[in-house]
């Protein structure tokens, strides 16, 4: 496809603080051909999700981090245009975490796990949920409040950036799973819509004259799980209303992305999780792949049955990429961040 | 028994940073008469343990603390005097957490968990061995690192206090289960007293040029479980290399005992435990209760092929009491500190 060009985002330089407009450049390259075994993708929709801010840093993360030069990380849906592989076809849509941001993409559909590339059947649903609630932010949401969470029918899940990608979901199956669920989140708005999806009240840190105090206020019997999306002073509030038992499920830590690789200095709760039996789990959605038609038939059972509602975010084309990954870091979106490309 | 006299520490103040002599005061009364259904029990021995850091405050922690002018809490062991409680007779021997810091102490046997009363078997152990390998010690060893630490074989577990009463038990019980133990103290004899009885490796934590540097060079494959007995600087350098899913039990935080109810400022590791998948729990071995019969049974067997050794260290008469409790919490006991009173 020498004639047509595909437009990329590259990452330029990495980022010890919050990243900016200037980390990334682009450029317009010819079209690659599919080698043996391969395809070639026309992408319609691009992901932003928190975890590029681990990319973005020469350093080890649980992956290595983007090259400099090379086509920025990410995930993105779009048109089989071109078939080396017998099992895909024109018109086929394919969704891959592997993607780039950029206009077209040659993946490599024999590689299993995170990396690999998945069928998107567009009669289930808009094929931009396989971004969101039917694709990996669904996933981190169904894990990691079911398998690390473990929320019991009566109990209080409090969820930061509770009206983003994951933390939506987390409320919604938290309800599912017979709990009370509390949203912490930046604006009224996106509380509202907390609301609305079902979860049991909501708290804005920004607002908030005590956020510990709020906490309490919100969570009288104490915090059963804690769904934390953004670490930082979100993270001292609901650890000091920690229940009896309690199990602390840390996804994400977004409100630290200016500080990214920097040592994270303030209060630790170990006493706290010694008085109340406590437990925290890091968690990395990969580590649940084996289990993703689980997890996403599920959801999609879910949102067939009107049991989840999902809000999205959407910026129009591959020009506005960085844009729309700061929005995201920056807490400036309101649902899932997506970029419309095709 | 109205001309015998019954020694006795009360907690005279609380303290708000390193507890001193000046915290107790002794006085001496009658020997108190055992109401229905309760013994009488002259004390052999007396135990002092980290937890009672905690009831020398005002404020509440897992259980409130002790009382200003009461008697300062502690298990002993000793030797029943007066019975009114058919299951028991003059010269069983007895040993409670309810003992209290005194020569003699009312005890009733018809309370359940924690702080009821146990018989103790002269014939199986030395009966101070229920204060220590044989009693809440040993529990505190064989659940907090069974069940929170969930070793398997070939993994490394780090211990911190490592010569103390339960981290002794803990290495031992980490070989058992066919893991690489490795010791933290602060002396060489304590470590080589750790090697002695199985550790396979250790570190000098007041020598160490590099804490952090020393753990991973005795850890080249990661930490897989940590068995948390100090906090502090200990913590932080084992957190800093944790392997993949690896497993943290706060159990204690002796190091911190001088800050007590103060926050606890420094690095917070969440990003690490993202990169690991890592877990903390938060332990108190009263949770374990109603399994006390299984722990101490397998205790005494492993005791009885030589596969648990233990260290004491003992102080003689009831008037050393307070010296015995601030030498575990500065660190100048070695093994497990007694006081014998009888």
């Amino acid at each position: 496809m020498q004639n047509v060009v595909n437009r990329r985002w590259l990452l330029k330089s990495y980022s010890d603080g919050m990243p900016s407009l200037e980390n990334w450049t682009t450029d317009a390259q010819p079209v690659p051909d599919p080698g043996p075994g391969q395809i070639l993708v026309k992408a319609k929709w691009l992901s932003v999700d928190p975890y590029m801010r681990g990319r973005m840093s020469p350093s080890a993360n649980y992956t290595k981090g983007v090259g400099l030069g090379e086509v920025m990380q990410g995930g993105g849906v779009g048109e089989v245009v071109a078939s080396n592989h017998p099992g895909w076809k024109i018109g086929d849509i394919a969704e891959s975490m592997s993607f780039g941001w950029q206009e077209w993409s040659v993946l490599t559909p024999d590689v299993f796990g995170p990396a690999g590339v998945n069928r998107v059947d567009p009669s289930l649903a808009p094929i931009e949920s396989s971004l969101s609630w039917l694709g990996m932010p669904g996933m981190t949401a169904y894990f990691g409040l079911l398998e690390l969470g473990r929320p019991r029918p009566g109990e209080t899940v409090v969820v930061s950036a509770a009206s983003g990608a994951v933390g939506q979901l987390v409320g919604q199956i938290a309800n599912l799973a017979g709990c009370r669920a509390v949203a912490i989140a930046g604006r009224d708005d996106k509380l509202q819509w907390c609301r609305e999806i079902g979860f049991d009240a909501g708290i804005n840190y920004r607002t908030a004259a005590d956020l510990t105090a709020a906490v309490r206020d919100a969570c009288p019997g104490g915090v059963d799980v804690f769904f934390d999306n953004t670490g930082g002073p979100i993270h001292d509030a609901v650890m000091k209303n920690l229940g009896i038992g309690a199990r602390v499920v840390i996804c994400g830590r977004v409100a630290l992305a200016g500080q990214f690789g920097k040592p994270d200095i303030g209060e630790r709760f170990m006493g706290q999780l010694i008085v109340t039996r406590a437990s925290i789990h890091g968690f990395l959605v990969l580590d649940w792949w084996h289990r993703r038609e689980e997890a996403l038939k599920r959801m999609a059972l879910w949102q067939r049955e009107g049991k989840i509602r999902f809000k999205e975010d959407v910026l129009n084309g591959i020009e506005r990429m960085p844009e729309a990954f700061l929005r995201l870091l920056q807490s400036k979106n309101f649902g899932k961040q997506l970029v419309k490309v095709g």
